[in-house]
């Protein structure tokens, strides 16, 4: 596929996903890890703007001169910015003004297209395209949160069924070796797969499918968010001081385990995966299994055994760099490099993730008590 | 005016209020004394169905289950509610739905204004109707609040205007007394200005107008922000802490000072009163022009000797009890007595005022810290 | 007696009434209200060398220029000061220098004593006498504090003993007039006491004795801490945040309340009078009662026609300046006036005060959540 | 040396290292990471008490029933406990008690080693050994950051003086390779040391000494502080956020950086390796030193081939289970493996490490924004 498609499919998306929005719901932000829906279509747009438009079209006339530090996400080296937690504040630029911008932006990426760009230049829009796939997928972590985190609990469409898990887990063994880990080949990745280099993993058995809410529930019914023996002492302490009885979501209604997502609130499907828990639960209920999560470098050799796409699947991995591993220059270096302490390493993929952005060496990460991503847990005997 | 009249009227009017704003601006909460205008809308008119068709309506229908909950403010003995950090979060319902639930309200009070009401229901309906203006008012205060720290300093149409004061300012002479203090007579007042009494006041000179904005300028330029002989030690540690150094709103650029108000961002105007200071700040000035604060009970003798409804004025005294004051009875109970603790009292009214909502007698009342609201300084000496 | 007696009977006293500690309780600061003993003992002492030795003494040689630092409590024009958070974390100067300390400055002033001091200086050793009286009333509260959130409940040696309320309280009426209020005559008082004014007062009755430990009892077992209507708004916020439901130090082992005390931990006496409450308590057991509590006016007026000195009383009168309040001059002008926002008046003396510090027409002051004091409840109907 | 000799050496050696100390100095406690050094004399003492006179000593009679809840650190599996942040408030037991205490239970340890102990209660009391051995190194850090955050900067006497780094440093090369990681041996080792594995590493040369005060003083001259490319972004606003501009305990005066040890307050000594650094810290010098921290396998393979000691090393690994971890039975299984998340390994020992308790597979680990502890910096390339 052209870039230039490439670069049109992705942004009609967003604007076809957040269709389902009232006017109302793209301006808060309920939790400081949520932004508005917003702010997401003027940071990717902005993006565009920053990196590609303002460094590579002479003359170039910005669209709006304050939305450079209104839309700035975490970027030192492009200016001063918003504070995060302020983002759900700014009631003005309007939805219907955000919407120009992403018509005027778009335009102007169209024409600079047509203009022979350097393939420095593409290589940065291409990036700009990866970022806003991994923004929409954020998109659908916030709307659930402010839609779900509201008394009315409103339901709004969407394209997000989970498949049920298999009736019966099997376990695929690997065995002892050495192992490639990292991206090949010529097709993208981002800075922090690269560094290909060899791990040697002993061997282990890792199951084909993801943990369910019925698995679950029984952790639940166990008492397994009770007893601290399963838990890290910061899990514990976290599931103490946030009175967490249960994955994000759930709510005992009259002794019954409902759950709510975007299509509203219902009692939970104990044959889907298990979603929207924490670093902390993944780990509690695997040692309540007598089980293991995997390592990275685990799933990475053992990915092409089982399927994977339906939840991002918490590692045992700390986000760290690759040896080798070299940041972009510039702002583009604050891109990954700069988030590589206290976060554990997510891989797979989830409904939410556009199709073609996933792959066996994409490197997610989140803070260990995270759990409005779109989440779930995989075990390792 | 009949009590149909008055309530149409008031009730009108805040919709006309709210026509300069976007959607975007009516639903979010940048601090916690802040409450979004959409709440503002929904609460005013959920008083008059919770306590009046609720209650003397029989068979009434209410408009949506849910909205006990959502926009309920203070008063326990109506149930559970949104806690008040949250107001901001509810996207739902749309600002449409809320305008709907108005003229749904709006519509079966007349009604019931046909239905020949008991003098008791006509009571609280009064009781609604002034409390919807007060809520007006803080309208006034929250949009600005909301709009004013904003990035790009949005303005909209209003009628605000304060008027500048005289050249010359004079000091009226009150002698030593036995003064009655308190509401009477048979217009409406609020409960906890019942309780007529006797207060003496020694003899005291108050001046017939506001501190303006070039008063204040040479208290700042004369170091009177650090200056801790002047202060409070709470109004010292407070200033310290938020690192003010002049009335809210005010910014200095490149050594000019601006200030922002609904009509966007301007150098200051010297001959306007100066508003939006806390009860420190103006003690502090008192303090500084060796003067002070008048008290609740001598602004209210002298208030007939000078003209006021600019701005609110802060007095040096506590909200407290008068003697035999007594709350109303059931959940209107918890109008006034429960925050009789902490606050200090402003006398008089402001431009934001409805114009019949004002009387010698009125006892607004803030916490020392708060400066959203229009409050100004009268001196003593 | 002489200002010598005077000084040397007081210093004497703190030495006196510290002997039970142990050199570790001397030291510590279990919460940012509460001062080691060991601060109290030096704070007092550089209060003598500051505004009187260092001032009226000439050549005079500081025993540590560190300790103006460490033992300054509030005094900006005195200069900075080691934060109150952080007095319990001054390991040095230990218990035994302070004692050094504490007879080095004793020496000096008896030898300014015997050098025909100005009247003025002997003012300020007076005020620092009067000081020094009132740190060892807060070193009381202190050490319970100390003492008594220790899972050990240490007893030492005291000598408080509260007297038993009287079997059937009385109710004393004081008719309606125009009364005198603050301090007259030449003996010593604060400048908050001064300016002597009239107050008019309305017919009251007022109670002739402290609420007692088993009427509060009654108060607790009838739901009074669950019933919100009896609570200011944010009295009720405060029980809920801190999950007070009873009197500091009270702690109900298998059913039966037990109180700790610096005699020990022991099952409470109905018959003593209730004290540990805060203000929010007071007004809501007062509520309870439907009485309520005195203003200060009335408690001064009153105060000859029933005894007090057992506990402070609590009133419903907020801490403000009387008419033509002007504070001293210079450092010690920090003493009171700075104090006079969001604090309440509380009149009479406890077992902890030091007897000749008593009188009609003082004014002590507390916020409204303060518990750790020896405070009690009187009311009026 | 016999299980008797090592304990007696142990437990002599903290009553003398503390003999410097002064009674005051027992029981504070500045931060939430400290703990009091009566805390940590009585703890370790608790620990022999509750693991092994409790269980393997019929009819033990303990020394005082408070204690085991008194001196708790984080045994949830041992009861409950008192909070980590009040250990600095507990006044008694007194000194001399805690004292009392440790004879005791040295004496009933003497009499249990005589009575011919399971093999099982040998190893229980093994580990005890090696727990003190941590606690009188925590105990260092502990007592130079209660004395040196006191504004006197007290001195005490100790043998902790750090050896200058050679003028020359030199890297070693070590080859890519298959190595073995983890603890072999009979010897003394933690359970976190266990499951030696192998490890493939590439090529890497690293440095044969510490970074120098004076090479990390070039880092802040050139700008190191205020540069936010060379920081994680979480280091980035922790240095933002305390205000941090140097190592702990270094000042400014006069333009001279001096620095705090338990030798007292003095100019840095720029041959000295730099110390009191954080993780983020460490990272960032070495980014503008365009080098690297080791990963803790590389630190393991190398650590023959330089000499080490002085301080701990921050190492680019995060501390994880090794494959086939498990922990120990019961409570001891708290030991280790439930502090694995959001720490990073160090490696080495410092000069407050006792001598015997140090080995190439030792793993000590530490949030990366502890900065009190002994820890310095070496590099690879």
């Amino acid at each position: 596929m052209t870039l230039e498609a490439q670069f049109q499919i992705t942004r009609n998306r967003f604007v076809e996903i957040c269709k389902p929005l009232a006017t109302e719901d793209y301006s808060v932000q309920p939790a400081i890890f949520v932004s508005p829906p917003k702010w997401h279509l003027a940071h990717t747009t902005w993006f565009f703007e920053q990196f590609v438009l303002c460094k590579y079209v002479s003359n170039y006339k910005v669209f709006n001169a304050d939305f450079a530090y209104l839309f700035n996400s975490y970027y030192n080296n492009a200016g001063s910015r918003v504070l995060r937690p302020n983002r759900g504040l700014m009631t003005r630029p309007s939805v219907q003004e955000v919407y120009q911008y992403r018509a005027y932006i778009d335009e102007q990426i169209g024409l600079f297209l047509k203009s022979n760009p350097s393939e420095e230049a593409c290589k940065v829009l291409e990036l700009g395209i990866q970022h806003e796939q991994q923004h929409q997928e954020l998109f659908y972590y916030d709307i659930t949160y402010i839609l779900g985190n509201q008394p009315t609990f409103p339901a709004i469409q969407n394209n997000l069924e989970l498949k049920p898990v298999q009736p019966a887990a099997t376990f695929v063994n690997i065995p002892e070796g050495l192992y490639k880990i990292g991206h090949e080949g010529t097709g993208f990745c981002y800075d922090n797969e690269l560094g290909r280099h060899q791990v040697f993993l002993e061997e282990f058995d890792i199951c084909n499918q993801l943990v369910s809410n019925g698995e679950f529930l029984q952790f639940i019914e166990a008492g397994g968010y009770n007893n601290f023996n399963l838990w890290h002492a910061e899990g514990w302490d976290y599931i103490q001081q946030h009175a967490i009885q249960a994955p994000m979501y759930w709510h005992q209604i009259e002794g019954v385990w409902h759950q709510y997502t975007l299509d509203g609130f219902a009692p939970i499907d104990k044959n889907k995966p298990v979603m929207h828990v924490s670093f902390y639960e993944a780990f509690a209920f695997a040692e309540w299994k007598q089980m293991r999560l995997p390592t990275e470098f685990e799933w990475e050799v053992a990915a092409n055994k089982f399927s994977y796409g339906q939840l991002w699947e918490w590692t045992n991995s700390a986000y760290l760099p690759y040896p080798n591993f070299s940041k972009a220059p510039g702002a583009l270096g604050e891109y990954n490099g700069k988030f590589m302490i206290n976060q554990m390493v997510l891989r797979g993929a989830s409904v939410a993730t556009v199709a073609n952005h996933s792959r066996n060496t994409y490197r997610n990460f989140f803070h260990p008590d995270m759990r409005w991503q779109f989440a779930g847990i995989r075990l390792v005997k």
